[in-house]
């Protein structure tokens, strides 16, 4: 946190346990809508809606939206049910429908009976749509245009309606029946002149989701396309609401998060660490760790198998743990790149001999190296008996080239067959991997130690 | 990749061959830049250079921006001098320093020669600004705007250099000496009566960076406080650029996946996983395995140690794999979520101790259920031998316990003693549980077990 917000933070804790209103607000009204947020989130429920009765209406929206969802709550709950029908239709449509989705549907329809009929049909449609998908995304503020217009008209429009609007850089050019034609961005209309008409100007080639996209998928175009907004279309190719950039940024945070809880056996929470209670926490952790405890079971027989190798060699006991760790860490580095080069839709499926191949290659130059220092390694610390070194080397080189083939490509069945990466490749690499590597070490020994 | 997008690349395939220049630029100039520079980017260095001359010089620029460097450093040894001079002027800065810096040196004093000097100054200046800073990312092209303009010149201006900016949707509001007084939306700006003067309408409560600002910071800002684009200054507050969201999307995505590497064990690097070859994976992977591997060692003696402990008891071994797997699985859960928390500001190292508390809360809700079945799986599998159950459960209870207070709180001690969170949390904390795992296992048991 900067010096600045800190010193913020105790002047409004001091003015607000003045209660002096007057002075309360002057100071609240040159502050960005976010860091306001940020001092209401640690009032208790009285004192936020009082500094929330001080903000003027479309401050008050903005600052709302910024709120967690527990600081909301609780100010609905602090507000008449006409106060909460006039903060919905303060906030942007996308806003209003992620709060609304956190409400018992009872008091849903309540509140939406204080809300205009127009803005609660358009609530009640994007209510509908499903979470992570293109239209939970979207908000219906928009620039509205038709080819037949005039620059100047166009631009007068963006002039009359922008206010209302999350973005203004592009302006959709959709026939009567909203199917969607082409779109404009502000600047070009601005760089026109006045007289030249909409339709000579636009873009036809048209970047758009559907409504039932996933939202990794928007977030891929947005990335792809350096978009600022993008127009949701439905299966007729009418218009039905746009995406705009700020959201965006919170779904790439989002999925890669997403993505490394998985990759650490965790089931992904939507609250940050610190919000999520030790009881939630241990029940996100719990059910992997058990699985995978219990997978373990699998290397006990192993061991249990070949107990006769070690009561006969006993030091060979003591590399397991080295030969395990360091397959699981070769394996558990090639899913990790594959898993993040899926996400990030730079591999497919399709490159399965690719990465197949690529992964041999490393494969074959990091167990040369790693084989031939731990055979030094080994025959020097242990009265040069080289052949207890060639074993355990031998071993370790066939573990890390069988480890980096699962590991690479484990993450490409699983998306082939429909399961996600994150979760298959990740945490039950380490497993398969140990697995494979004590059957190899040991096999290597009995045949090279005759044992 | 989409089936129209395919359709193109067949299409495109096909124009080409027939060198059908005339039909072929009538193809490309409708489709989006990026697609066209996906288009070029399978073809042979003659063709690009070819395909490329064909498109008008707005959308070259465009066009070379999106390519990956080999592509444009192929194109740039195709061009003239002049060609290559026209070109980085049609580029916005930051994409022009982008490729200079990928350069060679006497190259790029050869190319800035082409270029006007104002311009070539601003490139020089910003060459110099370290990889990773704000002030690598911003761009020069921005609306510059004073205080005691009207509302109309303000807009005029917009319309008048608008073209030349890579986003128009704020003004910049300096004093002569270009220190930064304000900001004002051209939303604002349009949705104002044209007399109005910017000074009164303007923000003055300004977000901003420094040009020495870590790009982690910049990215920072713009999630939250939902920016399209964020003024950088120097020390004396002086305007000097503009970072637009466009290039935070892709540090936001590169932020995210050189933590996942990290955690991997995998030294980051800056291009994708199919573009690496694999000597350069190799030597990317290899550090780490190979310093893991050798703190394997410490492990090895530990077990040593204790071998008249499991040649008393052999079925002591075979718990081995699970014992120490469980502590690293557990241990990295809780490292994960904090280093994840840390990159994106939602954890400090001052939450140390509710970390701390945190993780041990989770951790006995854990053990206390992973204990508990193992106790009962091992006893059931081992002729009730309870004691054997006992010594195992109790060394694994502590082993979770240990294990998340390790890895929950290093990646906070690694932050404060400004070493990185990722890379010493992650890749470290299975051999530093593997090993307090395996003393803690052996302790119980020589205690338990009377061996």
């Amino acid at each position: 946190m900067s010096v600045e917000l800190e010193k913020k933070i105790t002047d409004f804790r001091e003015l607000l346990e003045k209660r002096d209103m007057h002075a309360l607000r002057e100071f609240l009204l040159p502050i960005n809508e976010v860091d306001i947020a940020l001092l209401i989130e640690n009032t208790s429920r009285e004192e936020s809606a009082l500094v929330f009765r001080l903000l003027p209406k479309e401050i008050a929206a903005d600052v709302f939206a910024n709120l967690p969802i527990e600081n909301q709550q609780n100010l609905i709950e602090a507000f008449s049910e006409r106060e909460v029908g006039e903060m919905i239709n303060a906030l942007y449509v996308d806003d209003a429908v992620d709060l609304l989705e956190e409400m018992p549907a009872n008091f849903v329809q309540r509140i939406l009976r204080q809300v205009g009929s127009g803005r609660r049909e358009v609530i009640n449609h994007f209510l509908r749509y499903e979470e992570d998908s293109a239209g939970s995304l979207m908000t219906a503020e928009m620039i509205h245009l038709r080819s037949e217009m005039t620059v100047g008209e166009a631009i007068q429009r963006v002039r009359d309606y922008g206010e209302y609007c999350e973005v203004i850089n592009t302006g959709y050019v959709t026939l009567p029946d909203r199917v969607l034609e082409g779109y404009i961005s502000l600047r070009t209309l601005l760089t026109s002149s006045d007289d030249e008409l909409v339709g000579d100007l636009m873009e036809t080639d048209v970047i758009s989701a559907r409504t039932g996209d996933d939202q990794e998928e928007v977030a891929h175009l947005f990335s792809r396309y350096d978009l600022l907004s993008l127009p949701v279309v439905d299966n007729e190719n009418r218009l039905v609401g746009i995406i705009t950039i700020d959201d965006v940024v919170d779904v790439i945070q989002e999925e890669a998060t997403e993505d490394i809880e998985k990759m650490a056996a965790i089931v992904p929470s939507e609250e940050s660490y610190l919000r999520t209670g030790a009881f939630t926490q241990a029940r996100h952790r719990v059910g992997w760790l058990l699985f995978l405890m219990l997978s373990g079971i699998l290397n006990g027989i192993i061991l249990q198998h070949y107990e006769a190798a070690f009561l006969a060699m006993p030091i060979l006991v003591s590399f397991v743990p080295m030969l395990t760790d360091t397959g699981g860490n070769a394996g558990s580095q090639s899913s990790t790149l594959v898993v993040r080069g899926l996400s990030l839709n730079e591999i497919s499926t399709r490159d399965f001999w690719k990465v197949f191949w690529k992964e041999f290659q490393v494969s074959l130059l990091v167990s040369a190296v790693l084989g031939t220092v731990n055979f030094l390694q080994i025959g020097l610390r242990n009265d040069h008996n080289w052949m207890l070194a060639l074993t355990v080397s031998l071993a370790l080189t066939a573990i890390v080239i069988l480890s980096k083939l699962v590991g690479g490509t484990l993450p490409l069945v699983a998306k082939k067959l429909r399961l996600d990466p994150a979760i298959m490749a990740a945490p039950l690499i380490t497993t398969i991997v140990d697995a494979i590597g004590l059957i190899v070490y040991f096999a290597v020994a009995t045949m090279l130690l005759q044992i």
